[in-house]
């Protein structure tokens, strides 16, 4: 197999931050096509993206990623400088090389590994690779999927290879994500001073008492699948700053974390309901960022559970837990999908960084599932 | 008697935004000089005092008031500019005209025509005078008390010349006020990712479950004096902006407006109780800002009613409503105190005025209250 160091070095080194490319997709194109895969630049608004696709066969097993990474924060506060890819002591360091030029570089290397053995396996091999997964994620993988589906292409099955680990490669496998929801609401009120509250209408205790009761609702319960549906409010504003002042609104913004027991029509009316009792003037603007998905059962995840296990030796625990992933925009249209990639401790932080062997162990992963999915 | 507009006119034209005084107290003091009033100068930090007094006899009567005036907003929003004292149509136009500039006036003016007339009257007459009662009115009557408190000076009656009056001159008289008492409250959590709630400690349903808690609250009932004591939440911040993000903490000013039937020290245990069960981590923070006061009769009250009726022919009513004053500073040592002053539709607003006929009748109410309290 090709060095998956060296590749995911070279990806790395490419300052890639979102919704940069910076030719790591060229890169990546140049290496495919030397396999036959025809590749396709995509881009839309500032986004680069890339669909290869190799073969005419049925299903089509498709890798998913990403080649934008977050910024690096202060660069004097890591130990080697992000887009260097510093090799020592068995770890290669740099932004990106977990979250998720690593898993890039494995699937690469694994396909090449695989074709080298099967030049004309019994699968359609394609690559999505978008560089706007950290961004808004807008113009990236939802345009390439769009732009699929006026063409008549699904995707059977596919591996997105975001960091799911958490101690070991292979440990953790999402086959699914809870869906997102999210509501900007803005209570009014009448402003007034505090000296003359009969005269004012203070939205704060309205808004106050409504995100209380939200709060404190249970949802649903769950399944084996899914934790329980939360609703979590991250900001609270209101006010003018001057302590004698009733303010005239209120603003809070919350999320809904939920399971596929949920819809969110359904959630959004019952929030609608404890809004108008507590809170008849108010306006909320909703954000649906994303539908509940599941793989239960089938071949891939047949398939994923037998390579961890030979390749990893571990029992790989399947979870729909974390946040949002691209994979929101591909389950949807049918396909079996699961998320594998490697441990996720250091992504987003400073000083993210891989161990050289997981890059390893990861490739022969991702092979041994194109194996058996080609068998 | 003096013209009650014409030294209205000299106060407005000196520019006192608060703190200023800007040779308000020195005018008044010349005229005050010239009455047989011994005048000191009391001067804390950046704040002009003047402290009046002329007689050895008893009881001590005593006017109060302020120089300091609040700022004007843009000048050209005004129709006469703010500091020259126009005269129109029957209204002196000007910042401070009915706050309380007109106020010093009438006072001055009614002590000069009463001792024209009574020249060794049977009371001890004097004068309060501050320019920080816009402003933080910590280094004015405050310290005025403070240092009178020192020498055993005690004041019997006093008339604080505020703007108490809603249409007509003597409609409404304050004999008291409600206590002022603010929090500052910061709850603490733990910060995390809103798609792992299980991680993390949201402050903000906890303190919106407190907040609720305590505006729902029925505090007391007031009395036949005072109005039921209010709970208001002027301020709640919580949130990073970003709207995956469970913020670490959330914090919310608020004030009470409270009768003599609670006390600052019961209405602070019983929000600790109420925080303490929703947000056990929480930190209060706790500003005295006035007690409650209130003269529900005596020879004061006697002969502001009697005044009014007999110069205004008005029945006026008596209200402890509306903020705090420096009432607060004077009634606690015992003073019998009321407040009564012109009509107060424009104070603090642009286009700030006051009839010129409403600033002879304040007079002549004044110098009834003289003649009654002398007898």
């Amino acid at each position: 197999m090709n060095q998956v160091n060296e590749l995911a070095k070279a990806l790395i080194r490419r300052r890639s931050i979102t919704p940069e490319d910076a030719g790591c997709q060229a890169l990546i194109a140049e290496r495919l096509e030397a396999l036959g895969f025809r590749c396709e630049a995509l881009r839309f608004g500032e986004v680069d993206n890339l669909w290869a696709v190799r073969g005419e066969k049925s299903p089509l097993f498709c890798f998913a990623g990403h080649t934008d990474v977050v910024p690096t924060g202060p660069e004097d506060s890591w130990t080697h400088p992000p887009f260097e890819a510093v090799e020592s002591d068995g770890w290669l360091w740099g932004r990106g090389a977990a979250d998720m030029k690593g898993g890039l570089a494995a699937m690469i290397c694994a396909v090449e590994d695989f074709l080298s053995q099967h030049p004309d396996p019994g699968l359609r091999l394609a690559f999505l690779i978008t560089s706007d997964e950290e961004g808004p994620a807008q113009e990236g993988t939802k345009k390439v999927m769009e732009t699929l589906k006026d063409r008549g292409v699904r995707i059977d099955y596919c591996v997105v290879g975001e960091p799911s680990s958490r101690e070991r490669v292979g440990d953790v496998v999402r086959h699914g994500r809870r869906g997102s929801l999210s509501g900007q609401v803005t209570v009014s009120g009448i402003q007034g001073h505090v000296a003359y509250p009969q005269n004012a209408d203070n939205p704060i205790p309205r808004l106050a008492a409504a995100l209380s009761e939200l709060s404190q609702r249970q949802w649903d319960e769950g399944d084996a699948d899914f934790p329980p549906t939360s609703f979590q409010i991250s900001n609270f504003n209101a006010g003018t700053g001057a302590n004698n002042v009733i303010p005239a609104t209120a603003e809070a913004w919350f999320n809904f974390r939920y399971s596929p027991r949920q819809t969110p029509e359904g959630l959004q009316q019952m929030v609608n309901e404890v809004l108008e009792r507590h809170a008849p003037r108010h306006e909320c603007f909703w954000r649906d960022s994303g539908r509940p998905f599941i793989t239960r059962g089938g071949p891939l995840v047949e398939a994923v559970r037998d390579a961890v296990r030979d390749q990893a030796g571990l029992e790989p625990e399947f979870s729909t837990s974390g946040g949002t992933s691209d994979g929101r925009f591909i389950a949807p249209t049918g396909t079996q999908l699961v998320e594998l990639g490697p441990t996720n401790a250091t992504i987003h932080a400073v000083d993210e960084r891989i161990r050289v062997d997981e890059l390893d162990q990861l490739a022969g992963i991702y092979r041994d599932i194109l194996e058996r999915m080609a068998s």
